[in-house]
Order: C-alpha cells, then structure tokens, then sequence
C-alpha cells in the first residue's frame, strides 16, 4: 500500500488533465455507471465535529475509493485547519489497498473548483467581461485558479462582506494572472459579470436576479439549508444544470427552488451535456444555472489520476 | 499520522491486556457511551465481493475508529487473502488522522476470538472436561488461543465436515498447548464438551440439542441467513446473552430463534454482566447460550491499545 503525502499529490496534480478526468466521471455517473453508497455520518458535540465518509466505484474500473472527510469547527483555536481528511484507493477486483492519499481535503477542494470549470465550458457565454465571484474563502480563489484554462477573460470581481477579507483576497491573488477588483454590491456582480460563481455557505439568498446572457454556478450551497441564489432564479433559466439530479432534489440551490414550484423535468445533468446527450448553452442570451453538490465520483476521478501519474 | 504495518501490530499484541480492553470496550457499550452509526457497505459482482466500513466511537474517549472490511472469494484463485482491511484511527477533538493499522483484517479476527474468551470468563461451567469447536478455519485456531488463558481445560475436539480439513487443523494446532481430538459427529461435541464455541459459517443449524451444564459460545452466525443452533436452543437455556441487543434482533442465532417464538425479553448483554449489572453463570448445571455478532467497540478498543502500547 502506498502512502501519498499531500506534498506528492500537490506535485503530480499538473501533469494530470483534471479537465478530462473529471468530465469522464460526470459522463460515466450519468450514464448510471457509477455505485455511489449512502454517505457516512459521525457527528461530535463536544468540540463539534463532524466525519463524513463518502464511497464509490465506476463499474469494471480498477478502483474503489474511500473517502473520509472532518470538520472540526474550533480547530482554528489550536492553530489547526477545520477540514482534514484523506482518500483511500483499493482494488476492485480483490479488495487490496492500493494507496492512502493523505491530501487533508486538498483534493477534494481541486475536484470542486475543476467541476466548476467543466461547468464553464459547457454553459459559460463566449464573450465574457468580467467573471464575478462569490466569497472569498478557498474555493473562491481555486475556482479562478481553474478556470483559467477555459476560461479567456482575466478579470474577476470579488464580492465579499467584510472589506478585510476582499483585501485579503485581493492579495492572495495577486500573481493569479487575473485583475480583480472587489465589491461589496451585488449588482456590480450581477449587471458586469456573464459567469459568476457562488462560492459562500451563504443560508439566505445572496443573488435576486439574473441577467439574459449570464451563467451562474452555484457550488456553495451543498446541504438543506445553504442557499445563495434566489429560488425564483432557477424558473427564469433557460437550462438549469445538476451534477446529479438526486442529490440536487435532496440538497441546494434546485431543492430550494422545488419548495416554491420549480420541477426536476427539465434539469440536465453535467455528465449528460458532456457525453452529447443533451446540449449545453445554445444561444449567448441565455441564462444557464449549474447546481454542484458533489458526486463521488469526482473523488474517484481524482484519486486515480494522481495514482496514476505518480512516479 | 502513524502507519502501523501487520508485523508490529502482531508484535505489539502479546504486551496488550486483551481481555481487559475488549471487556472494557463491552461495559461501555451497555452503558449507551459507544456511539455505533449503521455500517456501509459496498457490493461487487464481478469478482464478487463485498466491502464494509463499520466506524464509531466511545464519548469523551480520545480517538474515533473507522475499520474497513473486505471479502473477494475467488482470491485465493489468485493465492490471495480472501479477507482485507485496515483501521483508521482518528483524533476524536480534531479530526486529525492519528493512525492506519494496516491490520489485514487479523485485528477483526483478534477482537473477536477475544470475545469469546470473555464469555467464558462469565459463562462456562468451572469445570471442562472437554472444549468443542465446531469448524476448522482461522477462528477455529484463535477462539482456542484467546481461551488458553481463560480456561484451565487444555482438552479439545474440533468438528468438521471433512477428514482433511480436521487433520490440517490438527496438525496447524499442534504446538498449541491443547490435546487435540478431531470428529465429525457432532453428538460427541454435545455429550463430552461443557464449553462449545461454534466457528464455522453454516447456513443450517448444526447442534440441535444442548445438555444442562454447557456453554455454547455461537460466533459464526453473523447475517440474516447464518445459523449453527437450532432455533429450539435459546428458549432452553437458562442465560442468553448478546453481544449487542439491536445487533443480535437483527442477525445471527437471536435472531433466527426469534422467528420460532423465542423473545429478547431476558437477553442480557456481555457489557452489563462485565460490569457487575447482571450476574452470569450462578450454577454449574445451567445451559447458557452467548451470541456474537461483533461490535464496533471491539475494533474501537484493539486500535486504542494497540497504539497505546507501540514504542
């Protein structure tokens, strides 16, 4: 069994086509080829803390994952991160562990900013002045950080709430390649931006309308309660977008707006815009909506391609 | 965070009070500390296989466990292992990865002959003329070795279907410290052994009849389909015990006694005799019948002292 330091993994991930790798898993997840189990749960009070375990597999691939994930919310106290957590890698067909990656989460963070590019490809209008950005924590910078592969445009606008955190970011960002400007106005991000991309663990509605010609994915939003988009906007789009329709119907931007008459019939999955069975953005006007939760199978995706590419 | 391989963990064992970390681990789960969330679990077809996670923890303890279990049967056709696994050790206050015991699974074969030592701790008559096993695979061997120090009686007859198979054992136990008899009539295991301890995964009661003075330990029956005793057997013993109430209900003798009439009403609980909550055996006459699925707690507590005791 191979041990996988996160320095490794940090060092092989630009030899790998994240890209490629995680549209193959959205294509094989639509296509009902992938098994993805119940999640685990434990949950701690004292500190508060809870484990995820989240596990898989493609059928007739090499691989099986396993991946437990923990948010201890007081470890910021003792100068430690909240996440933490690790993907263990066996072999389909006899069980044997293959390899622990010790990425502390770090992977999973890079699978969600790719998914939000794969995203982009797909629905993002052609021209786009500015992106606009939701948050400014850690996947609102690596979501920019992956976009710039697909992505033309160099300018970003941030949109926080605290100007601290909006300089901080600014700074953190600074040899990004972008220009970023910050706001803390909404509407800056709404009438200026064709590709915004919500990044917050927002519980209200943070966006209350949508321009024609823009594209919105929401990927902050991942449990019952998160919501950053209005539950009337997902109505108004002319394509809305799931990663995986169940779980969008249990979780996130699509079951907030179910609550008040939006319908699943005309959701499209990610994987199936990718595999071509269904079209992405058709028309610059149009307002497209992706709603990320997550799937497995970007964990699967993930963990194979930096095996495969480690020395 | 700490990777424990095979060899250290067989050579850590002998420093380890078994006993008393199992017995431990049983006292806290009757008292409701052992927080035991349902297993996970994953299903191959080709080659079949199976894979569980089961994971828990004892409150206000120092560490959370998470044991990875798998079962491929057809890699012996590879001169492989069926059985594979590992326990994960974590920081119960941080999340933080504290350990991987690459155990292999021999850690699940440990924590559960050494609860059968614990039964008959409690429950076997003072004197054994005769200990009998039924079967001849890898917890035919242990639940005598865990015994050793349990019980004076250093007597044995192991039953099997097959000749070769009841050799083999013979031969593999032969430097264990036990006169060993072999037989495959099963009357011979009920009349001569006052401490029977059934190991083998039969699908179709194999003792059927049980006299006073005996205690059977069963900890083959581990499924909904399972089954060493026949179902008449629980209703006659004087003392039935479980390893775990809602475990037991659901799977293993228990649970198929309950389908003929028998009721969980006097089933007592391993943890509440250890700790001093109910007596066990009060006579040597007595019929008493112990059933072990397995629980959590063990792998919880094995993990925590086998790390404790690493240099």
């Amino acid at each position: 069994m191979r041990i996988v330091s996160l320095e490794e993994i940090k060092a092989v991930l630009p030899k790998v086509d994240l890209i490629a790798e995680i549209e193959a898993g959205f294509a094989a997840y639509s296509r009902g080829d992938v098994i993805v189990p119940p999640v685990g749960e434990m949950h701690f009070d004292s500190p508060p803390g809870d484990v995820h375990i989240k596990y898989g597999y493609i059928k007739n691939d090499e691989i099986y994952v396993i991946k437990i994930a923990s948010g201890f919310w007081q470890n910021t106290a003792y100068g430690l991160p909240n996440g933490n957590g690790m993907m263990l890698v066996f072999n389909q067909k006899t069980g044997q562990p293959v390899a622990v990656l010790q990425d502390e989460g770090y992977l999973t963070d890079v699978r969600t900013a790719v998914a939000g590019a794969v995203c982009a490809k797909f629905l993002a209008p052609k021209n786009i002045e500015r992106i606009g950005i939701l948050g400014t924590g850690l996947q609102a910078k690596m979501q920019l950080k992956y976009l710039d592969s697909i992505v033309d445009c160099k300018k970003a606008i941030v949109w926080g709430r605290s100007e601290t955190s909006l300089l901080k970011y600014q700074s953190e960002m600074n040899d990004s390649g972008y220009a970023i400007l910050t706001t803390r106005d909404m509407d800056e991000i709404i009438d200026q931006c064709q590709l915004i991309v919500t990044c917050t663990a927002s519980e209200a509605p943070l966006i209350s309308r949508v321009n024609p010609g823009t594209h919105i994915t929401a990927m902050g939003s991942d449990t019952k309660t998160k919501q950053e988009l209005d539950a009337s906007l997902l109505s108004m789009a002319d394509l809305a977008v799931a990663d995986s329709r169940p779980q969008c119907e249990e979780r996130g931007e699509i079951h907030q707006a179910m609550k008040v008459g939006f319908t699943m019939d005309g959701v499209v999955e990610v994987g199936e815009i990718i595999a071509g069975n269904h079209f992405g953005r058709t028309d610059e006007d149009q307002i497209t909506i992706a709603d990320l939760i997550g799937v497995a199978v970007q964990d699967i995706q993930i963990s194979k391609a930096v095996l495969n590419h480690l020395n």
